[in-house]
């Protein structure tokens, strides 16, 4: 099988972390696999990088920040290759310009363009362990380039769909990805399948497993992609195109977002494209707003309440006083998202009005709603977060 | 004026020096100068990356090493070229590959073979300052490769001369050469030119200031190069052609080398070719013979003195036992060497007879004595060096 292995920072963290993920590549390809490992700098050397770079100014030149940022992960690469070296197998460090990883040129944030895999097949049909520098590449005029945060995940499933790998295993910290946050509810099971789609929705819901450009890019490659612990020896969490997974569970999972505030207006303006103008300037100005309700007022006049992330309300707030598009504004960091996510819901009914009724029997009153083919959200008041996780947990049996 | 500047590790051995050195480079360029700049990593990285190494072979595959210590001079030429855009200037950092170093494929000691200037010379011609990483640079088959302990010096050197540059000046913690150590002699001066084969002859007397490499590189290339330290702004010592320097002093300096050992046969065995296969497995050995005396003892028999460095005396000794060449061995540590060095001394007599008087004037006895065109050295017993070098300094008026 030919395996591409993706090992994050904290997993290379330090030189003892290193000689485990030696060990287990050595396991992997005694197994009989061809492996491409993608390694991440070692955990907190980007930001110390950065923060030197912040030393001198806080709008460093871009393309000189991608010249520093490279160097960690050309770091762990070597050392990697040297342990395995060590333990009498045949590896060898490429750097992302050598691993043929082609970029535009927007720097720290450069977008992957091409593989060219001469490189790295010839080295494969020399029978080696090829290692990989992740995060970074190379642009057509010849700069070195990064791909920003979790690049290195990226680099990891454009190799692999460009290989045309049986698998791309992306190492963390973590087992995989679980029906809800075992933090929250101690029955919470570790999925075995999840279909591309259903992982981009728990992915934009705040689950940190994966970030959704990595998800989407596999999907986009048709990659096999696995997240499971360096430190364990458990089976993780495949994620893959809906057809490969047999029994499709209604309900996947539950996330809970805690980053999230209402903003309501009361009494809108009655202008034509009043609406059109408020949600626009948020655009503008970067700030995504989620779950939107009108509705209209014993009055008469109309209300309008939609959700924005918690972390952006004091900017959202700002334009909107500056706006001033209502009668009265309310703000609210009160709230909580509790969704439920599921490529099942696409051929069942039913589950919506399951997922009222626990709220109802819980005495949870439900605030907002919006659905997409394959979830349910709710925004619901902040205190009842973890209680509503539990209850839909147990009502779509997840524990079982 | 086209310069290059090389700032060594100690220059930039952190954050607050990286700044001074963008003040002091930023100042040349007011001046009117175009600037190449190459830097060194910041002193200790790369003993640090070393130990990372050495904690997972005593012996790593070469390859990856040069990727790994390769990555300390990117992050200091990113960062010098981060503060100097943040000062206003137009600066841009560029990696070895980017620089054009082609070396040979001898991994951490590669050769230079060409500078393809190119990407240089654009840089220069937009009037932008030019930071390159030091110690680096690319072989042929496209792998990272680096030129070994003091590689940046020969970076500097090896670029000065594709570019036809007017200097090239080599940072570090000191002011110069001096006429001799100022911690032996503090009426010592600082040399003010100084010609490719004093140097040579200085820097393999054990002088740290600058390796025989990158003097070698410089008067082949036909470099003037000026040694210098980035903590003040003296002027430092030129390095030229002997035909630059108008006022050639008889002697230039004296230098004192105590990493000397001699060993001594007596009763040499009478056997064909037995020097020869003395001289012959100590070279086998890496080990570099330096003085050598021959002489008839009283009892008709051949005694061989000669001098070795005293770090490499317990391999001598050992390959001396097995070899047992003579009845008698010894082994002694208790030596130092002195030397005069001039370049006058060519087209002068009576060097050496001042020598001999001023030894004997302070009841100093020579136990050895090697010459060359421009150099008298003296083997003396240890405790004696300092008195000589003081002696020796003021007998040839070099406080003067």
């Amino acid at each position: 099988m030919l395996v591409v292995q993706k090992y994050g920072g904290t997993s290379v963290g330090d030189l003892e972390r290193i000689e485990n993920v030696a060990k287990r590549v050595a396991k992997s390809k005694d197994e009989g696999n061809s492996i491409v490992v993608v390694v991440s700098a070692m955990s907190g050397e980007t930001n110390k990088l950065i923060s030197y770079a912040e030393h001198f100014s806080s709008n460093p030149p871009k393309r000189e920040m991608d010249i520093l940022l490279s160097s960690g992960e050309r770091v762990t690469s070597a050392l990697l290759s040297i342990a395995l070296n060590q333990m009498g197998y045949s590896a060898i460090a490429l750097t992302g310009r050598q691993a043929g990883m082609v970029t535009n040129s927007t720097h720290t944030s450069a977008r992957i363009e091409k593989i060219e895999t001469d490189n790295i097949q010839k080295e494969l049909d020399k029978n080696k362990i090829v290692i990989v520098a992740g995060f970074q590449g190379i642009s057509k005029e010849g700069n070195v380039t990064t791909l920003g945060r979790g690049g290195s995940d990226l680099s990891a499933v454009a190799i692999a769909g460009a290989l045309g790998a049986d698998l791309c295993e992306i190492y963390t910290d973590v087992d995989g990805v679980y029906t809800t946050d075992p933090r929250i509810e101690p029955k919470a099971k570790k999925i075995e399948k999840i279909s591309y789609d259903e992982m981009l929705e728990f992915a934009s819901l705040g689950a940190k497993v994966l970030q959704n450009r990595s998800v989407e890019l596999a999907k986009k490659l048709d990659v096999n992609l696995v997240t499971r612990s360096s430190f364990n020896n458990n089976s993780g969490t495949l994620i893959t195109k809906e057809e490969n997974i047999m029994e499709k569970p209604i309900v996947s999972g539950i996330a809970l977002d805690k980053n999230q505030a209402r903003i309501t207006l009361r009494g809108v303006v009655d202008e034509p494209g009043i609406a059109a103008s408020i949600f626009t300037n948020l655009a503008d100005e970067g700030i995504n707003v989620d779950m939107i309700i009108q509705n209209v007022g014993e009055d008469g006049s109309t209300n309008l309440g939609f959700t924005v992330p918690r972390d952006e309300l004091e900017r959202a707030k700002k334009i909107m006083l500056e706006l001033n598009p209502a009668k009265n504004l309310e703000f609210d960091s009160n709230i909580v998202k509790v969704s439920i996510v599921g490529v099942g819901m696409k051929s069942h009914s039913g589950v919506a009005s399951k997922a009222f009724e626990t709220m109802a029997k819980e005495n949870i009153n439900i605030e907002m709603i919006s659905t997409s083919e394959i979830k349910i959200s709710m925004a619901i008041e902040q205190k009842y977060g973890e209680l509503a996780v539990r209850a839909l947990h147990e009502a779509y049996e997840l524990d079982k």
